[in-house]
């Protein structure tokens, strides 16, 4: 029914939204796994081929999402369990490297906005090494070999009047970084899954809808570079969480555009597209899971992981 | 229909949401006015009635509600004018004087999320002169008489451990001022009135949803002197706008509880009233805003408004 | 030579500007001792006199002070040790008590300057409970018995037009706290000493000088409960370093007073009253030590201490 | 005597600091004028030739200084009349051009060290066009022509592992600015011009002591376009300002080497070379002449200016 494009960036909701149907479409393979002791839940959705790609709303590639229930308690010790468990993930998207690589983190987002501080915020907390390994050596970790990583907090449009897209480029043709990880805050397309549900995948970042390849992509495509990018959806979209409320509501009246109608009977409906939703503790979830994803990739890239 | 009470800090909104049958009851008087050259619409709720103040669900008091459309725009001069307008409006409910007065300006809300930063960065921005006058005279300011203007921001609970009313009355107790000036951000119920707003009030701050002396209120019964509260929306509350938009759609189906009904449909429903909405710039809008507002207040303040 | 009165608000430092014969002085009493596993040295000055205190410009109590070189280091585990010294210090200078106690922790300081930022935010990540105690009980934190944590960032006069004392004063009259511990950054004499020295003391802060009970003093006789505070060197006075170069250098000219002969040197000395000295990565100093500084108090306070 | 470098960054300090024979020279130009109204003084040391560039220890080209007392008063008004006197100085260092322009804005330093933050706070308050004019042209503005302003806070190398030089270089690699402003906290070597100096040169900026082209420099020979850079002098450096006191003393003891001499005296001296030195109120100031500086930058590039 409808035909209101509910807006997501996690491809395990992009899988359940489609119909069981097209769900067991070739070329989407779900794999599943849980780990007790921390209560993480681990899907691993690959899509493998164009058609999938096209159903899917979401480029090719593997997407693993880790569900840690537990992600929103203030524990330390359970986030240092998650980070360990991050690290896994992260290292099994990387590409594979026997020696020391050259890795730029960039922290996508606006500081100054809360919800979408994620990235600028797990930037703070990197151990940034590559100065220090390029003046002194990896002997300044007493590691044999240290991997060289970098920091990057390109800002948003609004502030720079550029594209994070031009500014990434731009600093990857002049460091040259054998691997690029994205980190940015996601939306979600239920209220279940904020904050508690961490997305890695290879595919980089597309903004918008998804397949093709973007002005603004972040992508192997056009930064020349494997990318992996790590998720964390902190808002709902307003649009889609009322959108959703109405379909459940009006199940059976298959002719109805909710959209149109919303925009009819609430004047002001429009204005929730530039809108978002989020929780009243946002600034204590963001300073936790910035600090377990810095903390993952801190322990995925240090020198006794290589 | 339904019983959901819509949340909304604006008396404006709560007049709007009572049928007209209750709206002409006695007691609330309004006024209305426009000032052409700044496109601001000035309108003074009165609730004069115990009877009344029940109703609306507002306590008794002088409601001012500035209605400033071009308060979005990032125009310096026009927001200037807003700021004389503010300055004209907050003179009017604070209490005659003829010398000099003390008054502490308390900015309420957390500085760490951004759509609840209003009362902090307002603050910010604020000529502060107690301890100047208090040293050197109204001379250090080349006036003969000059307020004493204290500021306050006592942070939330959730970082404090204490009740904002507690950390409120204890200086309040401890310095004495002659009248307590109060910056917070507001939940709107429209996303229409969202950031073009001003709503100044006599009858200071209750948290919740009303009449009545809470243990937590900012008011003259809680603090001892009168307490001026300037509000603007920043958010809408995330249950209101899907309930209003339900019970639109809704309409004739008299004895649906909406809420009730969403909670057996969307499992996640309920989470809502953690939850607020708001705009993707709201930094920006907070930036502006915040600055409007203090101005407003220095202007009003001030050594030649004496 | 010369009256310049170094400033400094360390203890250690003190009694080693006073000249031997005065430091065998009855009253004041010494213990050291060494924790060879963390290299932290911790020395213990006690001024038991009147006179003692007069001599030492220093209030008569006892003066913690942790040595621990290794507190400019970026390693996590070495701080967490500092952390659990700390905590063991701090217990021994609380008042005893059987059962929970109501504890205030006060961050003085300036969060907006970088050296002056240790109190605010070692504020930040402080496990704050009392609100949680006092609604659900210890049993939300899994206890029998848990202290209630209140926390206070009171910010600086400029921006408050109040004093400091004034801010504490009135909260402490209205939340009625057992005992409070005030964080705050200190000037040293040395720059040996800068952000390596933790300095704990039960006499809490006296601004200036020292002996009296000043207006703007934090102290059990101001305050009406016991003050525990807590420092560390951040800065040097930039006029304190100048006059003792110039002081080592000139010794033997017993009769120049250094102060009054810059003064006449450099048009612009005694502006550097006003100014301070501090490290060039003041910034990720100040973010490690705020760290081991609320680490250390949460140790000390959490249910499991009790 | 003695064979310190004094560091500054000023070309005025760095004229004064040469003996009265060597300013002579041939290759140094000087223009003085006084603006009375707003009480700046304006100095134009113009280096013409290689030799005098070796002598004054700065790179051939105009440096412009702006001697501005009230700089430091917190009069708004005054400021936005030096902001006009930093436009006007700084459109005659910015290349002709009929037409519009893009401009790179590079605000350099350390946002977490309030004395650094000149650079990161002065690109927070700037009119940033470039993504609007690309989109809807200078009408957007109601201009006939806009120049495309954008910006870049490149952040400092322990948080980013990358030579600011890298960053800024890739960026200009991708969106080819016309020509590029840099703005940065300056060293001076008297606290007299603290904060109340603002230098403009067509240079753009050389770290370390200067003439040459080095990896790290911002100037036209390594990015490839005309780079403007716009300082103040923030800080003095620590050894500077004990050098300077102690040369002063010991005028006329010809052989004596200060800095070696401190060393033997002093044990933590050499520690001086990673302090520096900065005005207690540095917070009000930076926030004060950041804007300033944004002001003037907004005012010499917005339309009406074209």
């Amino acid at each position: 029914m409808g035909n209101f494009q509910a807006r997501t960036d996690l491809a395990l909701e992009a899988r359940e939204s489609i119909s069981e149907a097209e769900s067991e479409l070739r070329g989407v393979r779900v794999e599943e796994s849980y780990h007790k002791e921390e209560d993480v839940r681990v899907t691993k959705v690959m899509i493998d081929t164009r058609n999938a790609a096209k159903i899917m709303g979401k480029p090719m590639g593997i997407y693993v999402t880790m569900e840690a229930p537990a992600l929103v308690e203030p524990d330390e010790d359970y986030h240092r369990e998650i980070s360990a468990c991050l690290a896994g993930e992260l290292k099994e998207l990387l590409p594979e490297s026997e020696g020391e690589q050259s890795i730029l983190v960039v922290g996508l987002g606006n500081r100054e906005v809360t919800a979408d501080a994620l990235g600028p915020r797990a930037v703070d907390n990197l151990q940034v090494t590559r100065h220090i390994v390029r003046e002194y050596g990896a002997a300044a970790y007493n590691c044999e070999k240290m991997n060289q990583v970098s920091a990057l907090e390109p800002g948003v449009m609004a502030k720079t009047g550029m594209e994070t897209a031009e500014i990434v480029k731009g600093v990857v043709g002049e460091t040259s970084p054998d691997v690029i990880i994205v980190i940015d805050a996601l939306a979600a397309r239920s209220t279940r899954r904020l904050n508690r549900t961490i997305q890695i995948t290879n595919t980089g970042i597309q903004p918008g809808s998804g397949v093709g390849n973007h002005r603004n992509a972040l992508t192997k495509e056009s930064l020349g570079v494997p990318v992996v990018a790590i998720g964390i959806p902190t808002v709902v979209d307003a649009a889609t969480i009322v959108c959703d409320a109405l379909e459940k509501l009006l199940e059976g009246e298959e002719d109805l555009d909710v959209v149109k109608y919303m925009s009819r009977q609430q004047p002001g409906f429009p204005e929730l597209y530039n809108m978002y939703m989020t929780g009243k503790d946002i600034d204590a979830v963001i300073k936790r899971i910035s600090f377990t994803v810095s903390e993952g990739i801190n322990m995925a890239l240090g020198c006794s992981s290589l």
